[in-house]
């Protein structure tokens, strides 16, 4: 099969791999549909964290072409959707809700596993990662949404739950990249009554607004703090999200977050967190990669009803063969989220 | 009036200082029974963080001697127990439960304000401060625990909190000291089924067990590691509750939170952090000083109910005159906490 290959530092390539098969009695066989790229590929795309040569991607939503002998909850033809992360939902790990912990589980795209970003993905514990997509005949818009469940969505959606959103909050939201956007969506679905949206790009900022945030910063920093303060009568948020994982972002954060609240943080943490300042407002600190699996199910009840629409942080599209410019489009900025067309359903 | 004095480090003195007496009308005067001395004052002993030269001492418990014309909770003859901060619990963080954050409150011994190592305290905002102890004639060993309640009972009890201890937690507790037997006993309160106290000093792993410990470890570093996550079938502590503050605690608090866990950190943070690490595994960090005065009321039912005797954290005792030694014993490791008896009830 023809898949995406991480060759080094902004080299990517379409090559050959080998022809995904039923290999344990729990997998299943995902011929992938719509894939994307991302904010954490860009960390090895930049040559700023290391990536095996190899297989890369692992948001993706397909069509099942074949099962092991023990699979029962997917079966061939269904519509499915991955998480990141492979789980078995049955070590102790799992089982208190840390998928992404799993003893037995793994992720998408390391080099060596089948990556979403190529035709075919064998997807190990199956019956336990793979969520059955109801109904037929969605439309792209649907599609693109349900994608973002795999990661984005549901990143966003940890960074408000981690925050601890609750209804009638005032958050504020650090970062406006999808993970960011998805974010401000995430909290207004949880009830957030106003979100505070830190974004410098007009385009970012409309779709901030769209997704429900009630007042922009559009500056960073220090004055980006000051700005928060200001908005919140010297009080900062009652949840600070922090979507970016740069020093800066994560300073900002601390600064923003009102005593005796949790910084909600899903950006891979580049920078030092500021904990011995922080630890005198017992501000929290709570995140780390989405325990996506678990989330699906509810988002996706949201998406097929209508109610949250996050594939719209997908504003770039292109197929396999256009993998590199589908990166290239992200790291300058080009690109929200790109897209990547494999195949159709 | 008479109290002890911050000369610098290693040097506790006791000298003179104006009467305290009401300046405001929302301020009472309270005068010191007993008081102890705080890990946290052996920062300052040490040299390790700046004091003003001046007053000193945080924890006290008195009888009220004369109250301003707005105070009303409280009055002359009431025995009293003072957290270390006082506050208004009215102002948005107090509202919040962020009472160590108070807009108008402050700290008890600062160099300038009185101190709880006195004879006497102006205690401002009294009506919202000061908690009255019903009741005549409590035992000398009851007065004892409730003095606790001021600051090291609180704060056991926040590290206990602030790491979601629940009924059944496995919990592990990091810190011997008097913090670290009090979060022992407060994890017991809560319902933890297995308390796991790393300690390497026989009268504290003694006590410890008292309070509920079910597991001692009694090493360090890597090897405390691996002995809590041999104890707990390699998956690690439902919650890791930092009550020292040492680069060595923190790191090794990090290493046994099981995956999606919240570090309970009370222990004034003389290190990093390994935010990087723990994220990976979603573990949470949550903490710093304890809202005492939020926790006295249940804390004290407790202790009149004879419930719980934290008290017996409180190994020697000295009066005004020696309380140079008080400090020393504390930093010396002779005492787990120092009382000190400034008056009779």
């Amino acid at each position: 099969m023809r898949a995406a290959i991480y060759m080094g530092t902004k080299d990517i390539a379409v090559g050959d791999r080998p022809d995904p098969r039923i290999e344990a009695p729990t997998d299943a066989v995902v011929r992938v549909v719509l894939a994307c790229v991302c904010g954490s590929d860009l960390w090895y795309y930049r040559g700023e964290s290391h990536h095996d040569v190899g297989s890369i991607g692992h948001e993706f939503l397909g069509v099942v072409e074949a099962v092991g002998a023990e699979v029962h909850h997917v079966r061939s033809g269904d519509v499915v959707v991955a998480p990141f992360i492979y789980s078995d939902m049955s070590c102790p790990h799992c089982r208190n809700g840390s998928t992404i912990s799993c003893a037995a589980g793994g992720t998408f795209g390391n080099g060596t596993s089948d990556g979403g970003q190529g035709e075919i993905v064998r997807v190990p514990l199956a019956n336990s990662t793979l969520v059955k997509v109801p109904g037929h005949g969605h439309s792209d818009a649907m599609l693109r949404s349900i994608l973002t469940l795999s990661d984005v969505m549901a990143t966003g959606h940890h960074a408000a739950v981690s925050g601890g959103v609750q209804a009638g909050a005032t958050v504020a939201v650090v970062g406006d990249g999808a993970v960011g956007l998805c974010a401000v969506l995430a909290s207004k679905r949880l009830g957030a009554a106003r979100i505070i949206a830190l974004s410098r790009h007009a385009d970012r900022q409309r779709l901030a607004r769209e997704f429900g945030a009630t007042d922009i910063v559009a500056v960073r920093g220090d004055e980006a703090t000051a700005a928060v303060l200001e908005l919140t009568d010297g009080i900062g948020a009652d949840a600070a999200l922090e979507c970016v994982g740069t020093q800066q972002s994560i300073d900002t954060a601390a600064a923003i977050a009102r005593p005796g609240s949790t910084i909600g943080i899903v950006g891979v943490p580049h920078g030092a967190v500021p904990f011995a300042d922080t630890f005198f407002r017992n501000v929290a600190w709570r995140g780390g990669p989405a325990p996506a699996r678990i989330y699906i199910p509810d988002l996706l009840d949201d998406v097929l009803a209508g109610t949250i629409d996050p594939g719209r942080v997908l504003d770039y599209e292109t197929d396999l063969d256009g993998i590199a410019d589908a990166y290239a489009a992200m790291d300058e900025r080009r690109a929200i989220k790109s897209l990547v067309r494999v195949s159709s359903i």
